[in-house]
């Protein structure tokens, strides 16, 4: 499907969660077919999938793929091991080093994949949300990694070689939580259906305290939305 | 599993073809403790995974984990799709273009699964039997490609933000088959236990016509090493 004058399209890694929800309605907004794209990768907070499938349909996604890396294979991190998820940290202690829920090369591989479906669907970009404000712990989602990552793709796909190649577009890296939940409410976004928690229980009910919650939750606050989390009972 | 001055990890890519074979036996003869890793990612010549066990045990790895990636759920190649392997191309003609046997993003992939392995298992490099001269219509196994995907992944690991990083070793780069055959044989390879064909049948036996049987074939006659290749009957 090479691309035409008319369509633009876009593929967007889709967790399930706040941001790359948020960054499928910006993609949206810029015009263009979505094609998402969600990675089964053996997370222990697998209902971010079921929520990937929700947040694509709500928004009309060309189409959607999940595919499956089974990185429990190679470990390393409290999100694919049997490592516990760290629980109500400040926000300086988030920030002042990579925590355990770092998973080994994770971005990496996400983006990877995304490029080579851009390939196979005729994309120009790949939309991901990554951010470094709230989550400077983590080494790939810094923007210089990305646009590292980026010439990197240029030289090693098809695409890159013999057509226009296939750019990475970071849209939130340098907005706050709390930007990004009024940039993404003012699109239509209904974060009811997203799940951020990395420990979630069965049901999908948030724990309130890890740190994806902790800056999930401050996010509606200092963005003055209210939050429609689902929380479980005595959570935070 | 920090590294210690003893003891030069290495994460190994084996895919069970000539190529990492020969690759695994020269970063063994470097006096690296050999961590294997292959990847299952829906290929049609499944059985080169079997030989890249056999080829781990001939040459007593550390460890060899298989890593699952759903490939085929992006498709778009003749190892992955339902698009016929081409057969008796001229070495000219592989090398004018990009072939249908090229995999989007598939060394990108593996490559950032066997960065984030290296990451867990503390090893210092990542070997990969990329190779410039047989297979230069392939984007991703240009050295230039291979250059900028570490420099992202130096900035995209927590082994490259707070240690010495991963390191990716290609000692295969500039060598022609018969080279790297002639070395892998003097490292004691037993190549009749590795597969290369993009199209064997169902007991594992190579068609003997696809570009790969036929760069393999030719290297063979070129080193002046008898080929010990099962091919299928009429093969050729």
């Amino acid at each position: 499907m090479p691309n035409t004058v008319d369509i633009k399209r876009a593929v967007v890694l889709l967790s399930g969660g706040l941001d790359s929800a948020t960054v499928l309605a910006m993609a949206r907004d810029a015009g263009c077919e979505c094609h998402c794209l969600s990675v089964d990768y053996g997370q222990r907070h697998r209902c971010e999938l079921e929520a990937a499938r929700r947040v694509a349909a709500q928004f009309g996604a060309a189409s959607h793929r999940t595919v499956s890396v089974d990185l429990r294979a190679i470990g390393g991190s409290a999100l694919t091991a049997e490592i516990d998820v760290p629980k109500h940290r400040d926000e300086r202690v988030m920030q002042a080093d990579i925590p355990v829920t770092y998973v080994p090369a994770r971005n990496m591989v996400f983006l990877s994949i995304a490029v080579g479906m851009a390939e196979v669907v005729g994309a120009g970009d790949v939309y991901v949300g990554v951010n470094a404000v709230d989550y400077s712990g983590y080494p790939d989602c810094r923007p210089e990694f990305i646009e590292a990552f980026a010439r990197a793709a240029a030289l090693g796909t098809k695409a890159g070689v013999e057509g226009e190649g296939v750019g990475i577009r970071m849209p939130l890296v340098e907005l706050s939580k709390a930007e990004i939940i009024r940039a993404g409410t003012g699109l239509g976004v209904d974060y009811g259906l997203t799940v951020s928690c990395y420990d979630p229980d069965g049901e999908g009910l948030a724990c309130g305290s890890c740190d994806s919650c902790v800056l999930r939750r401050r996010g509606f606050e200092a963005a003055g939305v209210d939050d429609p989390t689902r929380y479980r009972q005595g959570a935070m």
